[in-house]
C-alpha cells in the first residue's frame, strides 16, 4: 500500500513502536529549534545533563520573544543564549533576526527531516515537507542530546485543494477555513496532511501561513509535499542542495478525508476570543477598529507585508488607527525595504517596530480599552494582547490593510481599486553572518556560560532513595491546574530561568506556607503531596513539576492525572502515583506520614507499591503506570540524570 | 548698545520685568509642546481650567515616549490626548511620527518665535533661532491658555564658533567640549548663545545636537541665529515663508564669553555616569561594548543616521553586540529608507526600532546586567537604562558606529577606511496628514475627551477659605525630597493621569498611615505639614504638590523650600508657609492644630500670618514669600482656578 508524506516522513524516522494510530512510537529527531522564552532552560538542561555536543543535524537558539528589554533580564537572557549555542553546537539566532519560524525556514529547513521545537507553532516548518513538532522544553533538550521524541502515533487527515484563490482571498483563508470547519480542538491527535492540485498555486510561503495555524486546530502537526516550489524556495536562499522530493505516494490513503475548493473561498475572520470562532469578513464589515496588526509567523512571508502596503502605497490610514508592522525577519526587512514597501507603509501612517513576535505574544502594542484590534497574528485568546478583556480579531493581511484605510473592518473586495499585483523578488538578500554558525566541537569545550544574576544552574537532583519517608505536606481537591501550582505572568515569568527564585511562588494561592515548610522537608529526605482527580490540568508549563520537586517533593498521590503534568513529574523525577483504592484518599491527612520500602526494586517488578501510615501504623497500596523507560528515569532521579548515566 | 539673539528674541516677547541678570520677567509664549508622558496631565489642566481653543500661535501634542503598550495604559492615554488635541486645538503627532524635538523642528517651529515645552530638551529647537524653554506640565497648561512664563532673566554666555569639524567629528563632540569644560551645572541661570564664523559650518540639525543637550548644562536655553542654513532648512520643509533671519547685532555683548575651535576637537566620550565625565574617545579606546545605539533628540538627524549606516555598510557588526537604531522621526526614518541606509544598517546587523524616545528615556533597550553600553543619547544618569548600575557611555554615531564594528569603544580615526561622505537629501519626504492639524475653532465644541479607566479628571479644587484650622498630618525633618512625597518608577507612572490613584502613594515611605489621616482631614478642612531645611529637594514633578493637595493639604510649614516644589505648592493652591523664628520648629508636633483667622485678606496685606495654637494656646507668627502674582492664585486655590476665574 501506497504511503502518504506524513506516513513516510514517519517510517523514516521511527525507532521503536508501530505505525498505528494510538500507538506510542518514538522518533528520531535531526533538527531542533529553541526560542528565548523557552530556551534558556533547555540550555541550563543541557548544562546539568553535561551535555558536550549537540547530537542533531541542525540545532538552532533563536531570540525573538523577549526583545523590550526594560530591564538587565532579557538582554542578560540573550547573553546567556549566545554563550550556551556556542558551549553546545547550536546556530544562534541574535535579536532582530526575526520570528524563529520562518528565519528557520529561510536558513535551515530540509525537506524530509524531523524539527522538534519548544514552541507550540513549530509545525510551521511543516510547509517545507518535514515532520515538525512543537514540544516541552526537556524533550527538545533530550532530543539535542540525541534522544527520540515519544508520541502517539496520530491519524492522517488528508485535506485536498483544488482550484485557485481568488483577488483579495490569501493562504490565511484557507487556515481559517478550516478552522470555521472544524474548530480549535478538530485537529487534535491527526497530522493534516495537505495534497492535491491546489497545492502547487501555494508559495513555500503561503504554505507556512497553513501549516503555522495547524497548532490552532489542535493537530499533532501539519504537512505539505517537497515540490518544485519548495526547491524554487531553497534555490533563493542559495541551498538548493537542501532540496530533496517528497511526495505521497499515487495509492495512497488518509485516515480521514476533506476538501476545499481555493477557487470559492471568500475574506474570513476570527472574531473574539478563538481562533475558531470564523464567520465571512463580510458578516462583521463595518465594525471600527483601533489598530490594524501585521506580522508573526502565521503572515511571515514577504508577499504579505508587499500586498498590504501596496495597498496603502499612496494612501493614507484613518485618524486614530495605530497600524503596526511587525516584519518577521531581518531578510525578509531587508527585501521589504530595497523594495519600497516599507517606504509605502510608513507613508500611509504605519508604525514600524523590530522584526520579531512583539505583540503576538503580549510583548508590546496592547490595543486600548474596550477598542477592537485586527491582527494576521495565530491567536486571540482573551488577554493575550496585553489588554484586559481584549477584543482581538484575526484575518490575513488583505483584510487588516484594507481596515487600516478605512479605521472599520473592511471586506477587502469592497475597497475601489483593483488587487495589487505584488512583484517576486529576484534577488533574496541573505546574510548568514547574522545566523553564527555553530562552533566546530573541538572549540567549544572552554566555552563559558555567560550568566547574569537572574540565571541560575539548575542544582543536581538526587536518584530516587530505596526508603522513603514522606511528610504529606499538601492535601488537595480535584482539578489542581499547574497556575494553582506555580502561575504564569508577568510577576512569575522573569524568574524562569531561576528555579531557586521561581520555586518561592510554587502554590502561592493554595497554601502560602508550602513553600517554606518544603524547605524544611528537603534536608529531611523530601514530602508528598495528595490529590484528587485531575491533578496537574492546563498549561504545560513544566515549571510546575521542576519547582516543587526544588523543594523537596518526591511523590505526588492523587486519584488520576492531567497526561502532561504526569509526564512532567516523571521527567523530573517525582514519583507520580495513583490510589488503588480511592477511599483511602479520605484516610490521609496534611502531616500524616507514609512509608514506603524497598522502593527502587518495587517500582521495577511490579505497578503497586504499599505504604505505611505512621500515624494510624495501617498499610495502604497504591499503583503507578511508568513504562519500562520511565521507570529507568524515576530511578535515576528525572530525565537529566537519566541521560548523565547513559552518556 | 546692540543686541545679541537672546536678548533679541526676549525683548520681543517681554511682558513684565527689565532684562537685568536675576531680575523675574514674564515672556509671551508664541508656541507649545507637550510629550505624552507629561501631556496627559497638561490636557486635564487645560479640562479643568475649562480652557475654550488654544491661545498661542502653534501648539502640538507628541506621543514619543510610552510606545510599548504592555497593557491599554499606554494605548488609552495617546486615545485621550487625541481627543484632547482636537478638543483644545492643538497639533496632534500620532504614535510613530517620532520624537517632539526634531519633529516640532521640522513641522512647527520658526525663528523669532518663544517655544514652552514640558520636557526638559525643548530648548533643542533653539537651533532654529527661537527661544525654547522646558517647564513644568501647568507652565506650559499656562502657555497654551495664554499666560506669560515666568522666569529669571538669565546671563547670556556667548560662545564663539570657529573652524571647521575634521573628519570623524561632530556635532555631538562640540556640545561634549562644552560639557567637559563646564559640567553639568556650568550652564545654571544662563543662555548659551551660539555665534561666529563657525556657525555656518554646522547644518540646523548638528545646531540641534547641540543646543538639545544645553540642558545637560544646567541651561536655561540655548540659541543660535536664524541664517541662511535655517532658511534651506525650512525651504527643504516646504515652508521657506516661515524664516525669517535673526542675528546678533555687530555691537552685541555677552556677559560671558568662551570660544570653540572646531578645527582641534578630537572625537569625546562622557563616560558613567554623568553627561558632564567627558574624556577623550582614545582614552577609553578599547573597553568591550554590549551596546552601540543610535537615536534621540541629541543625534536625530538624517547625517546622524546616515553616516552611521554607511560607516557599518557591507561591514558586520561584531559578535554579541547589540546596535540597536532608534530613528528619531518618521520623515527622517522615510528618507533613510529611500536612501537605502536602512538597508545598510540592516545588513551589518542592527536592530530597527521604532521612530521615538525609546531607549533614551528607559523604554527598553536595556543593556545586559554588567555590560557597557555606548549611546547617542543625551543623558547617562545611573539606572536611566532600566538597567541597576548600568555602565552607559554617551558619544557621536561615528565612535557609536565604529565601536560596534570592533566590539570595544573605538576612535573612529583608528578605522582603516575613510571618513564616508553623506550625500545631503535633494527632496525631503514629507506628509502632513499624519501630523493631524488643529480642528478650527468652530469645531471643537463637541469634541468629547476618550478617557479610558486610568485617566481621571482633576476634581474641582477649592479657593482658600478665610478661616484656616488645621492639624499637623505630619512632622518631618530636613532635605525632604520629592522622591519622598510622591515616588517615580514603573509602580507610580503609570498613574500620573490619575491623581486619585496616584495620591495613594504619598510619602508611603515616611508615613503609610498619611494617605488614610489626609482623606479624613478633607471633610474637617483640610491639613499641614511641618518640615525642616530644603523642603521639596530633587524632582520638580508637580504630582508632588497636587497629590497631597489632592488628600486635604492646605499648608506646609517649613524652615525653608526647594525653589520649584515652593512654586509648585503655589501652583497648587498651598500655602507655602516659613518659621519666623526657627526655635518654633521644635514647638510643633503631630496633632497640634493651628488655627489661622482673616487668613485672605491678611495675605494681600502683609508677608506675616499669626497662628493660635490650639494644645497650648500659644501663638506664632509665620511668613510667606508670595508675590502680588501669587497671592492671587494661592486666594484662588490654585493657578487652574485663578484661569478659571479670569476667563
Amino acid at each position: 500500500m501506497g504511503l502518504n508524506v506524513a506516513q513516510k516522513l514517519i517510517k523514516e524516522h521511527l525507532i521503536s513502536g508501530t505505525m498505528e494510530p494510538g500507538e506510542e512510537i518514538g522518533l528520531k529527531i535531526d533538527q531542533t529549534l529553541t526560542q528565548d522564552a523557552t530556551g534558556t532552560m533547555v540550555m541550563l538542561e543541557l548544562e546539568a545533563m553535561g551535555l558536550d555536543y549537540a547530537k542533531t543535524e541542525a540545532s538552532a537558539q533563536y531570540v525573538d520573544h523577549n526583545l523590550i528589554q526594560e530591564d538587565s533580564k532579557n538582554p542578560d537572557d540573550h547573553l546567556f543564549l549566545e554563550s550556551a549555542a556556542k558551549r553546545f553546537g547550536l546556530y544562534y539566532s541574535r535579536p532582530g533576526n526575526g520570528v524563529s519560524h520562518p528565519v528557520h525556514m529561510q536558513r535551515l529547513a530540509k525537506p524530509g527531516k524531523t524539527l522538534l521545537g519548544s514552541d507550540s507553532h513549530t509545525c510551521a516548518n511543516g510547509c517545507m515537507g518535514m515532520l515538525a513538532m512543537g514540544a516541552g522544553g526537556i524533550d527538545v533538550a533530550m532530543a539535542i542530546a540525541g534522544e527520540p521524541i515519544y508520541i502517539t502515533m496520530p491519524e492522517i487527515f488528508g485535506v485536498k485543494l483544488s482550484g485557485e484563490l481568488p483577488d483579495w482571498v490569501s493562504a490565511k483563508d484557507i487556515i481559517l477555513e478550516l478552522l470555521r470547519r472544524y474548530d480549535v480542538k478538530g485537529g487534535v491527535g491527526k497530522i493534516i496532511e495537505y495534497y492535491g492540485p491546489g497545492v502547487k498555486n501555494l508559495s513555500a510561503m503561503d504554505r507556512h501561513v497553513i501549516a503555522n495555524m495547524g497548532a490552532e486546530l489542535g493537530a499533532t502537526t501539519s504537512v505539505f509535499p517537497s515540490d518544485e516550489e519548495v526547491r524554487g524556495f531553497l534555490k533563493k536562499q542559495q541551498r538548493e542542495e537542501d532540496w530533496r522530493e517528497l511526495k505521497a505516494d499515487n495509492d495512497a490513503t488518509y485516515d480521514l478525508e476533506d476538501e476545499i475548493n481555493l477557487s470559492e473561498l471568500i475574506p474570513l475572520i476570527a472574531k473574539p476570543s478563538s481562533p475558531g470562532n470564523v464567520v465571512p469578513v463580510e458578516e462583521v464589515a463595518g465594525t471600527p477598529i483601533y489598530q490594524s496588526y501585521i506580522g508573526s509567523s502565521a503572515n511571515p512571508g514577504f508577499r504579505d507585508f508587499a500586498v498590504a502596503a501596496e495597498i496603502v502605497k499612496n494612501r493614507t490610514i484613518a485618524q486614530g488607527i495605530s497600524f503596526d508592522i511587525n516584519p518577521t525577519s531581518r531578510q525578509m526587512l531587508t527585501n521589504l525595504v530595497k523594495e519600497m514597501h516599507i517606504a509605502s507603509l510608513l507613508g500611509s501612517g504605519a508604525r514600524m517596530h523590530q522584526a520579531g513576535c512583539n505583540g503576538c505574544i503580549g510583548m508590546g502594542q496592547a490595543p486600548a480599552s474596550g477598542k477592537n484590534s485586527l491582527r494576521t497574528t495565530p491567536r486571540n485568546f482573551p488577554g493575550r494582547s496585553g489588554t484586559k478583556e481584549d477584543s482581538v480579531f484575526l484575518c490575513s493581511p488583505e483584510v487588516a490593510a484594507a481596515s487600516a484605510l478605512t479605521g472599520e473592518i473592511t471586506d477587502p473586495r469592497t475597497l475601489e481599486f483593483p488587487y495589487p499585483e505584488v512583484k517576486e523578488l529576484k534577488n533574496q538578500n541573505r546574510n548568514d553572518d547574522l545566523l553564527e554558525h555553530p562552533l566546530p566541537p573541538e572549540e567549544t569545550k572552554q566555552v563559558e556560560l555567560i550568566k547574569g544574576p537572574n540565571i541560575v544552574s539548575i542544582p543536581e537532583m538526587d536518584e530516587l532513595p530505596d526508603t522513603l519517608e514522606l511528610p504529606i505536606l499538601l492535601k488537595v481537591g480535584d482539578n489542581i491546574s499547574t497556575d494553582e501550582i506555580l502561575a504564569g505572568g508577568a510577576r512569575v515569568l522573569p524568574y524562569r530561568s531561576n528555579l531557586p527564585e521561581i520555586s518561592k511562588f510554587t502554590f502561592e494561592n493554595v497554601d502560602s506556607t508550602y513553600v517554606e515548610r518544603g524547605i524544611k522537608s528537603k534536608e529531611l529526605g523530601g514530602h508528598m503531596i495528595v490529590g484528587g482527580n485531575n491533578y496537574g490540568q492546563g498549561s504545560s508549563r513544566e515549571h510546575a513539576a521542576l519547582a516543587p520537586r526544588y523543594l523537596g517533593l518526591r511523590a505526588v498521590l492523587v486519584k488520576d492525572y492531567a497526561r502532561i503534568h504526569w509526564q512532567n513529574l516523571v521527567n523530573f523525577g517525582v514519583l507520580p502515583l495513583q490510589f488503588t483504592n480511592e477511599e483511602d484518599y479520605d484516610k490521609l491527612t496534611e502531616g500524616e506520614v507514609l512509608t514506603f520500602k524497598d522502593v527502587r526494586r518495587k517500582i521495577q517488578e511490579d505497578s503497586t507499591l504499599s505504604a505505611t501510615l505512621q500515624k494510624s501504623n495501617k498499610e495502604i497500596t497504591v499503583q503507578h503506570k511508568l513504562t519500562n523507560r520511565q521507570k529507568e528515569i524515576i530511578l535515576s532521579g528525572g530525565l537529566i540524570n537519566w541521560i548523565k548515566e547513559r552518556k
